[in-house]
């Protein structure tokens, strides 16, 4: 098990590629690490370049309530899936294309070799439903979309989940680019 | 009541995240915070990144010239409003989609939840005309968009007015990325 | 006349606002000032965030060979207008606007202040007969862009002729996005 | 032939460049340049901007598994080509409008001058299929984009290289929006 302060760290290099890349914005977006008999997550609110102290957070049980608003989605997903790190983040065009798909299918090559099927799933920020939904969403996927919402990528540690992440947004940039080229093509959609 | 090193580095803080965030470009924007009988505002011209010395005006009487043009909008918000910091901004998604329209209503859930109907007013920059229509809707919604010009943001501190700031552009991106996937779409703008 | 230790100083700094605010990209664009009998100019080729050392090149005469490939437009710029500056930028949305008009109309608040009337002016990157024509479209407006390639802004000093860049790029970003969300609205292209 | 810490630093240099002006994300894209009897790329799965340890690669036999998964491409290009260095990137302007064209020709000034017409080609990312086509393309142009996945751009150096893939990424961003402008004009893609 990795001591608090290399955690920490972590945290904030994959928080600032986040920010510097444009998947968050200002205070928006949260992340996760398994750990122990829980995780460690994002405090609600915080800016994810500059996370400061984190919140630990037991698979069971009330969570502390500094923790991350959808806290109870990144728990979901470790009781559901192998993932043992999660980032959600609110990337532009997978939000956009969310909002009129129930899946999203990928044309360039990393999307096809790595998200060839991205699912789209609904539920209130922060609500059960969510939690429930993203969970299964993420046991076929390795990123899944809440729509109207965000990203959630999982991963084995926090650099995997945000290269999903940005690869996620990189293939919806790319289909709602060629919407722009080709306005009737069946794949870009 | 906090000490002048303290709110110079948070305009500093702030004025930075606006301008990585693409919030504003060059030398255009303000902000301001409430402190005693009146406010500190940014100098006029100045880059929100480095804002060199704020300048104090009171909420009578004239304004030291050097203040920020829009210093004007500023005071009417505080004394209208319970707003304790305003940011104002140009960001480009926001600036389009105000043109066409005499309110945003966002479809992502970030702007649902936390400003679910921002207006658009009208009045030419720096007049008392707009100053009197953006505290008007700055009583109704935390975020406000003055037609063709920018974003007024309120909030409690410059962290909240900014991130509300972001919020707006953010709903207002996806708004304009869904009309390309779905022209006709009656929710995409 | 400032030192130049001064001179190079600024050129960094606005070099940097170039690049970080997106309006020029690798080692594209040139900047100037004017100074004594002529005037300071990028090298040719050099990162404007990192530029190095300065060509001085005077108002007559051949130009020495490492000053940059568009000297002959600052050039003419400095004889034929009170220009004390010159920021040549390669911005996405102004290039791309320049391709289908003749003159570019903005819509938005600090476009229809400050560049009201952008010419669009046709010549081969350095000729003469882009010299020319880039020397007049800056007698009557701070920027003037080339078809297809870039801005020239004009200015007192290199921040106004950057500020009136990035003032140019903004216009032509909105009338993008408005053409995006109206396709058919007179005003937006 | 330079020492070893000089080369590390170019490789982060431009890697920097690449990744701040938005010509990869994550930990996508590689870099190489040619030295002796092979070249040195960046590892499997390294982030650009901070690539860690280069991987030597000598032009025959195998190659080691730390290096880029795309090292087959890189080496075929040194066979057939005088090229000293490549950069491979997922610039998102190029990638999307490679999907749509088998050829893409740039309206830009400065896309006509350097890049006239680029190439796209096909083949499964790291494929011999794909690495045969590549070195074919940039035989005739200095750069060329695998269909749906990045450029490859060679020059003398890694400068060389990166300006080009900044350039073509500009050209097609170009394209891109002048669709936007005028859907039915032949020349915006």
């Amino acid at each position: 098990m990795r001591d608090a302060g290399e955690i920490t760290e972590d945290f904030c290099r994959i928080g600032r590629r986040l920010v510097t890349e444009g998947l968050i914005g200002a205070n928006f977006g949260n992340i996760s690490i398994r750990s122990g008999d829980g995780f460690y997550i994002t405090q609600h609110g915080s800016y994810l370049d500059l996370p400061g102290e984190l919140v630990y957070v037991s698979l069971e049980g009330p969570a502390p309530r500094q923790a991350s608003s959808e806290c109870r989605v990144h728990r979901q997903i470790y009781k559901e899936t192998p993932h043992r790190a999660v980032v959600h983040a609110h990337p532009p065009h997978a939000v956009a294309l969310s909002i009129s798909k129930n899946a999203i299918s990928p044309v360039d090559s990393e999307g096809l070799l790595f998200c060839p099927c991205i699912p789209v799933v609904t539920g209130f920020p922060g609500s059960e439903e969510l939690a429930l939904n993203v969970s299964q969403g993420l046991l076929v996927s390795s990123v899944t979309i809440a729509r109207g919402h965000g990203t959630f990528a999982g991963g084995i540690d926090l650099d995997e989940a945000y290269i999903r992440t940005s690869l996620a947004e990189h293939s919806c940039r790319i289909l709602i680019l060629l919407k722009q080229i080709v306005p009737d093509a069946e794949y870009s959609t």
